[in-house]
C-alpha cells in the first residue's frame, strides 16, 4: 500500500548545493518552497518555524549542515573540522526541546570525527560522508513513519473519529508523517474516519497545516478550537487521540506541543485512548522523567498578536507562552515508535 | 470597601432614549460607547458580542426594551402591548444559552402584563414602569454581584494565584463582575494576587476583555493561550480556578464559554479547586441537568479568520465551534451566588 505526495517538505536540491524546504509559515495560503545554504538563514527557518516537526527539523539540520559546508570546500581540513562542528554547535541552539534536532546533528558530527581518523583524508572525503549521513538519517526516517504508521493502522477501524493536536503529518516528517501517518495508509485502505483537528494556539499549527494537509489528500477533517476538544469528545465523536511527540523521557512522559498535556487528561476522564506516535529518536533514555526536560518559552507576540497581524491583547500585558509541555506517562494509554506498540507503564 | 469604575458597561443615558454599552468588540483597542434606540442595532449588538456577559446582556435587554418603546409612545395601549410583546420575542432569540437573558425579558413582560390588568392605563405609565423594572433589573444585579464578591473573597488569601477563563468581570455584567469580582475586592484589601486570565478562543474575551480590564485596575494578570492552563498549574501557580457561568441545571451542571468543561476536569486532576460564580438568576431549576441545556454553535470564520483579520485555516475546512460547553457538576468544587457558597453534589 503506497501513498504518494507530490513532495517532501524537506529535501536537497537535485545539485545538492541547497537545502530546499517547504515554507510551513505560509501556509494555508501558499504552497512556497525556500533553497537555502546560509548558516543565518537555516537557523532562522528552523528557529522561526519556517521548518517544523521534530523529524523534520533533524533531516533540515542534517541536510543544513552539508549545504553550508559544500561552500567551504577550499578550507583545509582542519578548518573544515572546525567550521563543521561550528555549524553544527550553532544549529542545535536553534530549537532546544525536540531531541531529534540533537540526535541529528550527534549522527553528523560522529561521522565526521570517525573520518577524521583515516589518514590522508581530503575535504571533498569528507563532506561526502556528511551528504551521505544526511541522506541515511533521511532514508531512515521514511521508513521509521511507514513503520510507526502501520502500527498506528492496527488501532483503527472504519468510521472512527480520530482526535489530534498541532501538526505532526507528512509536513513534519520526510514524508508519511507520525501521528498521521496511520490516517493516511487508513485511506488508502478505504476507511472512512472523521478527523477532528485542534487548532494548536498560539501558532495554529491545527488550522494551518494538519487540516491543510488532510484536507489536501481527501480525509475529512473538521477544525476546532483546542477548547472544544472535551465538547467533541463529551458527544461521543472521537474514538482515539493520536499525537507526534518532541521528546520521550525514561519513564514515558512525553514533550510535545502545548496543549497535549492537558489534553491527555481530558481524554483519560472521559475514556478515550490516547497515543503518542514518534521515532524511537525521540525517546531520550538519558531523561530520567519529564521534569528534566527544558521547556522552550517563545515571545509573546506570538499570543498577543504576530499570526493575525492584529494585536489582540492589550499593550504590555504579560504573557507566559511555553511553547510544549509534559503529558504525564499515567495519562498515555500507549506509545508507538517503529520498534512497536508500548503500553503504560513505561521503562525505555 | 468601594471599588469605583468609571462608568458601567450598560447603562442608560442620560436622558433615557438610548441604551449606552461599551463596544466590547474594539477592546482592548478602543474604549468605544454606542448609544441605542433601533431595534434591530440592539439585537444586531447582542448577536455580535458587542454587549456580553450573561448579566450585561439580560440588562441591555431589558433597556433595550424601554429604549424601542420609547419611540412608540403614539401608538394606542393594545398596540403597545403587541409591539412591547415582538420586541421581548426578538431580543429574546438573539442568545440561547445565558438564562439571564430570557429571565431579564420575561420579567419586563411580566410586568408589561401585570400593569395592563389595571383599569385605563396609558401608555405613558406601561412605559414609565417598564423602565422601573429596568432600573430594578440593573441595580439587583450590582446588588447581586457585590454579594458573590464577598462569598468569593472568602476563599482567597494574599500572594494567590487565581486562573480565569473568558471575562465574568467587571463588564460583563452592571458593575462589580461575578467571578473577576472577588478580584477587585481582593485589591482593594490590599491582597496581592497573580491572576492567569485564559485567552479564551475563538472570541479571545480573556485577552482583550479579561486582561484588559484586571490591567486597567492595577491587577497583575498574565495571559496564557487556553491549552496553556495545564502548564500553569503543574507549575504550582495557580492555587484557586473562578469562573463566571450562563446557566445552571437543577443538577449543577454548568454551561458556561467553551473550554471551561475542559479545564474543570484539568484543574480536579491537578488538586485544584474550581468555583463557578454567577448570580442565582443563572440557575434554571427547569432543567434538570446540562443535558438539557441547548449550546449555541456560531459560525466557523470566527476560528478560520473573523478576530484576525486573516485567513488562518484552509478554504473550505469544515469547522465545529460551539460557544459554550456543560461542566458536569462532579467537577465543580463549589457554586458561590449571591446567596451563598453551595458545594457538590448540588440540588437547586
Amino acid at each position: 500500500m503506497e501513498v504518494s505526495f507530490p513532495y517532501d517538505s524537506v529535501d536537497l536540491s537535485s545539485d545538492k548545493s541547497f537545502l530546499v524546504i517547504l515554507d510551513q509559515t505560509q501556509l494555508p495560503a501558499k504552497e512556497v518552497f525556500l533553497q537555502l545554504n546560509d548558516e543565518n538563514e537555516i537557523f532562522e527557518a528552523i528557529y522561526t518555524l519556517k521548518v517544523r516537526g521534530a523529524p523534520a527539523i533533524g533531516i533540515a539540520a542534517a541536510f543544513g549542515v552539508c549545504v553550508i559546508m559544500n561552500r567551504e570546500k577550499s578550507l583545509s581540513v582542519d578548518s573544515f573540522r572546525i567550521k563543521t562542528l561550528e555549524v553544527i554547535s550553532r544549529l542545535n541552539s536553534s530549537r532546544p526541546t525536540a531531541v531529534n534536532l540533537s540526535w541529528a546533528l550527534k549522527r553528523m558530527e560522529r561521522k565526521l570525527i570517525s573520518r577524521l581518523l583515516l589518514p590522508d583524508i581530503t575535504v571533498d572525503e569528507l563532506l561526502k560522508s556528511l551528504f551521505e549521513e544526511a541522506e541515511v538519517i533521511k532514508a531512515e526516517d521514511v521508513e521509521m513513519c511507514r513503520s510507526i504508521s502501520e502500527y498506528g493502522l492496527t488501532l483503527l477501524k472504519p468510521e472512527m473519529g480520530v482526535l489530534t493536536h498541532c501538526n505532526a503529518g507528512h509536513i513534519a516528517v520526510s514524508r508519511l508523517g507520525t501521528a498521521l501517518g496511520p490516517l493516511y495508509l487508513a485511506k488508502e485502505a478505504g476507511y472512512n474516519l472523521r478527523v477532528y483537528a485542534d487548532e494548536t494556539r498560539p501558532l495554529l499549527q491545527g488550522s494551518r497545516l494538519t487540516a491543510f494537509e488532510l484536507m489536501k489528500y481527501g480525509i475529512d477533517v473538521t477544525l476546532i478550537c483546542d477548547n472544544m476538544a472535551y465538547s467533541v469528545m463529551e458527544r461521543g465523536w472521537v474514538d482515539i487521540v493520536f499525537t507526534g511527540c518532541d521528546r520521550i523521557a525514561k519513564n514515558g512522559d512525553v514533550a510535545n506541543k502545548i496543549g497535549t498535556a492537558g489534553l491527555a487528561v481530558i481524554a483519560k476522564n472521559k475514556g478515550i485512548p490516547f497515543y503518542v506516535l514518534g521515532p524511537s529518536s525521540s525517546i531520550d533514555t538519558a531523561c530520567m522523567s519529564g521534569d528534566e526536560i527544558i521547556i522552550e518559552e517563545r515571545p509573546s507576540y506570538e499570543v498577543t498578536d504576530s499570526m493575525f497581524k492584529l494585536r489582540v491583547a492589550p499593550k504590555g500585558v504579560k504573557v507566559y507562552n511555553p511553547a510544549f509541555d509534559i503529558t504525564r506517562a499515567e495519562n498515555i494509554t500507549g506509545i508507538i515508535t517503529e520498534n512497536g506498540i508500548y503500553k503504560y507503564p513505561y521503562n525505555f
